[in-house]
């Protein structure tokens, strides 16, 4: 058997579509998308119908059933005017959006989502469902591809620290080969692993965060292993729904 | 006076040319490119005019004075055939181009120099003048924007590993700020920075180079301070010419 490849873009400015096909991808953007999007999954939304636009967004709820779709999203961090949520994980209780359908356009998340759907499959993580991640990734025979949505079309600390988080995890099992991404992000978690909410708050997306009043976000998305939940994306419609459930303990490296 | 800002982007990718405007690029390859051109300048070459494509070298060298050009560069590492010489900076001795202009083209330095263009100043680092590009950086003061050529249109990890040494320098500075890639190439640096050598073999551009036999400039471009010059991009027409020559001391921190 082929050594297991595992890569990491610390944005999808760095990888074309067509090169994750065949592959696992793990799309990362702690701050905020994808941790709020595990957040509404285990609120017992229905799914979460990722859009690149504000108006395809409108579009897609549009022919939701009634009563049936919350319209979801940030530009530039805040809620889009006219929705009906914003890019909060705690906004998204069982109250906000059990059996409901997410419709959700994010500056850098669902953007990344969208450019990894060529991968055979595509999961999502945050730092609240790390080792569920790690537990379905130690069964993946395929390259995993781990795409760091970034922050402005740059990189953006926090996702590369997960991302890191991710390939520490990854470079114990047998027979595994890493990029230079790969490298790069695991000298990140080396680094930061220990003071996850401070490195966020450091970040360039936390320090916005901070002067926006959003700072219980930052706390929410740097908690370890709150869900053992792993999002994945489903086609026809493109849409993503809890994928697997279940991990037999923490695979955090750092207690 | 605001904060001077240190910006490093891990790929020309990840920053738009204009971006660039108003600061000092530092364009870093050193894996060869940037390399190179120092050696070749220090070994007495006139200058070097960067060229995109294989053609466009062609055409540049076919325009100089008969005798006054040496046709360079490289693909897949390997010396374009036809040329007079390779990306390798060994061959570039007193001896094979004192007094001549290298026209150069390599697969991501000399793309990397020409996305720099629009920056005010752009100087080019490799580790061979690491305290005299420190040494510029000190008396700057407007923004600093590291370029990493990376690899295939990645990151690559030696390029991030010097970003992350001159990072270290800037940040003993006064009134710094650093943006997230910063701090990505300053782990990074902090991991590697006490095994240069063998960072750069571990790299996927020093893995094919080792492939490719080039042991000796894998040490060549690993060494630190052989050089006190700072090569800088020149107009009309675009070239590479000596900018400045002279440091007061070393600046590595790692001794």
């Amino acid at each position: 058997m082929p050594p297991r490849s595992i890569h990491v873009h610390l944005s999808p400015a760095l990888v074309a579509p067509e090169r994750l096909a065949g592959g696992v991808a793990v799309v990362v953007d702690v701050l905020r998308a994808t941790t709020t999007m595990i957040h509404a999954l285990a609120a017992g939304c229905d799914c979460v119908r990722p859009c690149a636009t504000v108006e395809e967004a409108r579009h897609v709820a549009d022919y939701l059933p009634a009563g049936k779709a919350l319209l979801c999203g940030e530009r530039d961090g805040m809620k889009v005017p006219g929705f009906d949520a914003g890019n909060s994980p705690l906004e998204y209780t069982a109250k906000s959006c059990k059996g409901l359908a997410l419709v959700l356009t994010t500056s850098n998340g669902t953007r990344a989502l969208l450019h990894a759907a060529q991968a055979e499959r595509v999961l999502l993580a945050g730092f609240v469902n790390y080792s569920a991640v790690c537990e379905l990734l130690r069964c993946e025979q395929r390259p995993v591809h781990i795409l760091c949505a970034g922050e402005a079309g740059g990189v953006s600390l926090e996702d590369t620290l997960l991302a890191g988080a991710l390939v520490d995890y990854c470079v114990a099992l047998p027979d595994v080969i890493v990029d230079d991404g790969a490298r790069l992000a695991w000298d990140c978690f080396e680094h930061h692993g220990r003071h996850l909410e401070e490195a966020l708050r450091l970040s360039s997306g936390g320090t916005r965060l901070l002067l926006l009043g959003y700072d219980e976000d930052i706390r929410a998305c740097a908690r370890v292993d709150v869900y053992h939940l792993v999002p994945e994306l489903r086609r026809d419609p493109l849409r993503v729904e809890i994928g697997a459930v279940g991990v037999k303990g923490s695979h955090w490296p750092l207690h």
